[in-house]
Parts: C-alpha cells; structure tokens; sequence
C-alpha cells in the first residue's frame, strides 16, 4: 500500500507550542491520537508571526528553538516511526531578505531575482510590499531555492525532514513544480510533496503527490452549514476523484480547518454537525489533516485568533471530541480501503440529504460503505451498490457501531439510519464453512 | 452484429415441463415468441429438485428423459435455427457425489478435491453441509472440470450445447473464468459463456462473454414498485454500461424474474408496471431472457413456488401479456439499435419518474429513444439528446404506437407521455426527395 496514503497528519502553528520543543514535548498526546506525521507551518526567521515572508529561507528562528530544537524534534519523530513536514513558501520572501535588499540596492547579482516595475515598485503576492515575489523564471533563483548544491530544498531534506508542503502552489506553477519534484525524487524517493491550492486542484497533483484539498473541506463544511445540497456535496467527491485522480487524491490532505481557516469548532457551531464533518475527514479519500486542538474541540475565528495557544488542561478539553477523533483515527488506520481504495460516490442518487460513498481496494470484499446523513429526518432507502464482491446475503456491520447490521440483497441494502448521524459499513464473513470473498477473485491477480 | 447479442432467451426448469422432451415438445410455443435460445437449469442427476447438487455433472438424469432426450432437444432447437445453453456448477457437488464419498472415506486422490476443517467439518456452499465446494486451486479438478480429456466442459460442448450458464462465478472466481473462457474459445469459438453474478457484475466480463443481470433486475423491479426513484434506476443503466463494458452490457442477460426470484407477475403486482418493465427489459442493452410462464403471466412467489408446472392450458393465459411479450420481442429483433447499440442514459436529467435512454449504433439515425414513465401523472418536458445523427426536423414515432409523433428540434424534443406509458422513439425518412441519413456519415466509415 502506498506508505503516503497511509498517514494521519496533524498541524502546528509552531508559536501555539511555545517553539519546537513544545512540539516534542507533546508527542506522546499526538502518537496516543494515531497521528503519524508533524506538519509544521514555516520555521524560519520572519518578521511576521506566520513567517511566509522569511528572511532567511534556511535557518530555524531562534526564538523557535533554532535547529538544535528542530533536530530533537526530528529525533523524536523519528523514535516513533512518524515524520515530519516543513512548509516551504518558493513564490515570495520578506522584503528584509538579504536578497531583496541587495536587488533593491541595485546588486546586479540579484536584481534578476525579483520583478521591478519603471516606476520603481516590484511583483509582491497579493499585493503586499513586504512579500516581493521571486522571478521563477530566473535560473539563478531556481538554482538557490531547489536546483544547485546547497539549495533550500536540499538543506532542508539533508536534515532528515520527510516531505515539504509548498505555500501557494498556483503562484508557484505547475512547471517549477514538476521541475522540483522530478529532482526531488532522484535523490529522497520517499519524500512527500504536498502543494497548497486553495481551492479546486484538479491538474496539480503531476508535479505534487497531492494538494492541501480545500475544495473537499469546502464541500463539507457549506453542506453541513446548509449552504449546499446533497447533489453538490457528493459530486464535489467525484470531482476530486476525477481532477485529481486517484494517487493524488489519496495523498491529499483533508482538513476540516487550518491556520488560514477558522476553526471546525466555530465554522460549525452544532455538536453534531462536528461529528459528520469529522466522519466524513477520515472516510473519503485523502489523509486526514487535524489542525492542533481541533482534537480537544478549541474554537477560534478567522487568523490570527484560529493560531491561540494550543489549550493543554484537560479540564478545558471537550472529552467527547477527543474520544470521536481518536475512534475515527483507529477507524481509518485499520481500514486498507479507507485509506487506499477507490472511491464510488452514490449520495447524489438518493433523496434526502446524505453523502453517500463506498470505498474498496481490489481485494474483494476490502470495502466500506460511508452514509452521512445530515438530515434532521432518519435516512430511509434502498440503495443498489455497483460493485462486485458484496454477494448476495453478506452481512454489513457499521465499524461505529451506530447504525443496525443490514444484508446485501441483490447488491443493494436497505438503509435506515438516524437523523444527523453515520454510518461506516463493512461486511463480516458469519460462516465458518463458507468464506464469502475467496481471495483467488482478486481483479488484479 | 454480434451473434452473442442478437438472442432473446427462455428459462426452463426442467421439471416444470415434464422433462425435456417436454421443451421439445412446445418449441413452437417458444419459436412463436420470438425466442432463439433455449437455457435449461441443471438437467444432472442429484438428489433435490433444482440439480444444483450434482451427483454425476456429466450425465443428463434419466428422470429427465436422459441423453437421448437431451440429444432430440438439440436436433429441434437446432433444425429451427436455436441454440442451447446448459446450466454447469463447478463450484460444488451433492455430498452423495463419489468424489466427495471418496474423499470422506479418506481415498488421497480425492480427499484435495475438497477443504476440510481440522473438526471434521468441510467448505461447503454458504454453510449448506450438502454442497461441499470443490477446491478450485486444485490442479486435477480443474482438469476433471475442463481442462483434462474428457472434461465436464468439453463433454457437454462435445454433444453440440451452445452454450453454458455457469453458476455462483463469485464462487468459481475470475481467474479460473478466465482460463475456462481462454481454452474453451480455441476449440468452441461460438460457444456463449454467462456467469450467475446475483448483483452487480461490473469486471466479470473479462472472463465470461456476460453475466445474468441481477443488477439491471433490481433496479427495475425496485424502481416499479417505488423503492428507489428514477436518479437510481436511471444511474443503474449507466453503471451496466461502465461496469461490465459494451460487449459485456450487451450480451448479458436481462432478467425480470428466474427460478431464484419471485415470478414478475408477483413481483409487481400492478399489469401497467408489468409493461413497463417488459418495455425496459427488451429494449436495455442486454439479451432479454424470458422464464418460462412469464409470457402468459404465471404467478409465484419465491422458490420454490416459482418453479411451478408450465401452464399449457391458453384458457388460463394472460393472452394481453402473451401478445405484448411478441410485440416486445418483434420490436427488438427487428431493431439492430437494440440489439446492439450503445447507450446513453438521459432519464436522471428530468424531473418526474421516467428511465430515458438512447440506443444508437455506428450507422447514422440507427437510433431509438426509450422513454419508459413510471410516474402517474403525464410526463411533459424538453429533453437534449447528445446524439449527432438526428438533424433538425426529423420526426420520430413511437414504434409502440402509443405516444404521439415528435419533431427534433435542435437536438430536442417535446416529450408529452401519458401517465404509466412508454414509447420507442425512432426517426423516419418523411421524404422522397431527401434522405436525412447519410450513410456516409458513419463514424467508423
């Protein structure tokens, strides 16, 4: 199975630890989740608090720790058979970058890194002065950031780091990507690559192994608010499925916040609704991202109040969250179809309001049913599943233990679930004389 | 055309006619019908009723009328043109068949024909101690089954079957499919290949030529009797097309009802939806199989209420179902479209409660638009059709004679059904001077 499919991945805003060695000082509360990899938003020296706008592309920020720290970590990660991923902005640096003070000082050296208008402004992401763009197109720059000896990249992944997620792909572009990651692969075959498009990232997964999917996380969190329907929920699935295809979208990470989104918590206000967003996090295709304290249920509005403290008093810990997020990580972790399968998206056949998908390997019988049923009314309905090796007479057992065992009749199940909850079925072999999946029907063997 | 395709299949359960000089006896009944295949449950000896528990599955039980009445059966089928399609179970066999007495008694050359539990107990079909199930990794009972000299296969093949139903191919699995359906087309080229997949049967087709279409069944009985709506049944069509492939799809059988299911009369209670679901049958992609009664409207409920004597008495016929069963048939084999046409479901597109779909072949306006309307009011709506060979202002008539005629209009027409009514929209060529199909115009051309 395609070990980066395979991971669970959780987010830290670095500050919110108190610096790296908060992180490794709470690694156990991150193994005990089932996480098993570290995405860390950027380490290195900034003027800001998010630090996208680095003065140095290669250092760890003292007040972090600085590398002796970023080493512990590593070490401590490793210990425990997890990995760690940086976040890598290549588009633009601080306007206090050594680089961009020479170029502004007219050093011909790097006056070809940036892109200076006759009046005297430059190209700056989004407009903000304080993050000139580099020039992509410039071999030198290239060379600094990922081609040459010595470049960001490699200094980063000599230093034992285990993917990079790359900020604002779109600006990026698809060619550099594909440059980088060619070149990546030649030298740390297992290294991730993750690229950052908000939004709809059909076509990027040629250079990157897979996207932050906002689209998935979009979908999710507008239908459970009500501002979409059903139809829309679910094809936005098959849209990811078809634009990203299926290697992309099983490494993509599925958050349901980051620190460029709200928190899940305040995003959705209602218990249950949190609990639906999560079940489906961990069901669909794509690595389940936990952006730190979404576990114990902390809220927070839009950046920077989504970047507080992380919370470490159990007495304020929402113990109900904690315990759905872990059951849904084992879940997942036990599942090779939740993490590996292919994905049938069927919820925008079925009135009602409910997404609706069945995930399978080509191992028969390796398959799960997921219904999430956001209505406030119980899901009841037939449903026919196209897919083979469910047959006829196969009991199916929700693995949450929520909704009652149904029989596969016909390839078809008659569904019955409560109001606003899920369901995540798989089937049992009942028989000792009898097996229901015989191995030999393998569709690849 | 597909010779595969062109057939329109009865079921007979032996017994339910006397035996097969039984079925010899009433080919005329058969021929009159349109009928071109004739497929026989199993006709080997074995201690119950339906025979799917062989003692000898080489031999044709005296009971039976034994060979020499199989071999008449075969002279009538195929001095009228038909063919013949046996029903072989190499999954398992009775536990009073000599191989497995042989292997109980602990004979080495038979006990691997069978697995067995350290408790004495062994594998048998779905946990039903009479059908222990053959160990199909077995090299000497594939031999004994079809690969050897003197296999079962090729001793049924041998005496001029045309064709063999192969029962529980989940069971029997893909690979030994596979290598079956691999040597028998060396030496029987035209011999038809089905596997029984009671579901959805996406992937088998890569081993037998089609499967017996449960899945097309479901969706169109439960959609009749209002268990799932028209996005389901609709969307069911096109899985079939994805899942077992055009060939496959088209040389499937489609099934309303079979000795393992409640007979189509008892299955939909109502004679409009009986109609309907004829309409649907003998115009889906897939060969129609009729079981035996069903033109006559036969009642019966599950097995084995199902299997009752044929009725031959015409005073007790549903002579309306008789004569609307011929018109079906008529229809089909005089239209190459649906015999053998690719199809496009439009059905999920409407609102109401219809199952819409074209069928085109390559030839420019060999097209027929089916339109089957389930719901109790009258369907009125604008449909597109995606197909490029009906020209602005061709007229297209119902081939049913029930729905009005109606003008293509920029690749639309103005659909006006009445309530619980179909139609087979086909273009004619209203004018002398001017053909709207030019056959220079096919795509393969």
């Amino acid at each position: 199975m395609d070990a980066l499919a395979r991971q669970v991945v959780y987010q830290v805003f670095p500050e919110a630890f108190g610096g790296l060695e908060g992180v490794t000082e709470h690694l156990d509360h991150l193994a005990g989740l089932g996480v098993t990899t570290v995405y860390l938003t950027p380490i290195v020296p900034a003027p800001t608090d998010h630090r996208y706008d680095a003065t140095d592309l290669s250092a760890v920020d003292p007040a972090l720790g600085g590398e002796p720290a970023l080493e512990r970590l590593l070490a401590g990660l490793h210990g425990r058979g997890m990995h760690l991923v940086l976040d890598l902005v290549l588009n633009h640096v601080s306007d206090r970058h050594p680089w961009f003070r020479a170029a502004l000082a007219g050093d011909p050296a790097y006056r070809g890194f940036f892109t200076f208008l006759p009046d005297g402004r430059y190209q700056c992401w989004k407009g903000f002065r304080g993050m000139p763009e580099l020039d992509l197109a410039e071999g030198a720059v290239l060379d600094r950031l990922y081609r040459g000896p010595g470049s960001v990249v490699e200094r980063w992944l000599d230093l034992g780091v285990d993917g990079l997620r790359f900020d604002v792909a779109q600006d990026v572009g698809l060619a550099v990507a594909e440059d980088l990651a060619a070149r990546v692969r030649e030298r740390w075959p297992r290294c991730l690559l993750i690229g950052e498009v908000f939004g709809y990232g059909g076509g990027w997964c040629r250079g990157f192994h897979g996207t932050m999917n906002y689209y998935h996380q979009n979908a999710l969190l507008s239908w459970l608010n009500g501002e979409i329907g059903a139809v829309q929920a679910n094809r936005a699935v098959a849209d990811v499925r078809e634009g990203w295809g299926l290697d992309g979208a099983l490494r993509s990470w599925n958050m349901l916040s980051s620190h460029d989104t709200p928190r899940l918590r305040s995003a959705l206000a209602d218990a249950g609704g949190i609990d639906l967003a999560q079940l489906a996090q961990m069901t669909l295709p794509g690595v389940p991202l936990v952006y730190y304290g979404e576990e114990v249920g902390m809220e927070g509005g839009a950046d920077p109040d989504n970047r507080r403290p992380m919370v470490w008093d159990p007495a304020r810990w929402d113990r109900g969250r904690l315990a759905w997020t872990r059951k849904l990580i084992a879940l997942r972790r036990g599942s090779p179809e939740l993490m590996s399968g292919d994905v049938k998206v069927l919820g925008d056949r079925l009135p009602g309001n409910a997404l609706v998908f069945l995930r399978y390997t080509e191992q028969p019988g390796e398959a799960a049913l997921v219904v999430v049923n956001a209505a406030s009314d119980p899901l009841r309905a037939k449903l026919l599943i196209p897919y083979p090796h469910w047959p006829d007479g196969v009991p199916l057992r929700d693995a949450l233990g929520q909704a009652g065992e149904v029989t596969v009749r016909t390839s078809s199940v008659a569904l019955d679930l409560a109001p606003r909850s899920g369901a995540v079925y798989r089937a049992v072999e009942p028989l000792e004389t009898y097996r229901y999946f015989k191995p030999r029907n393998r569709a690849d063997a």
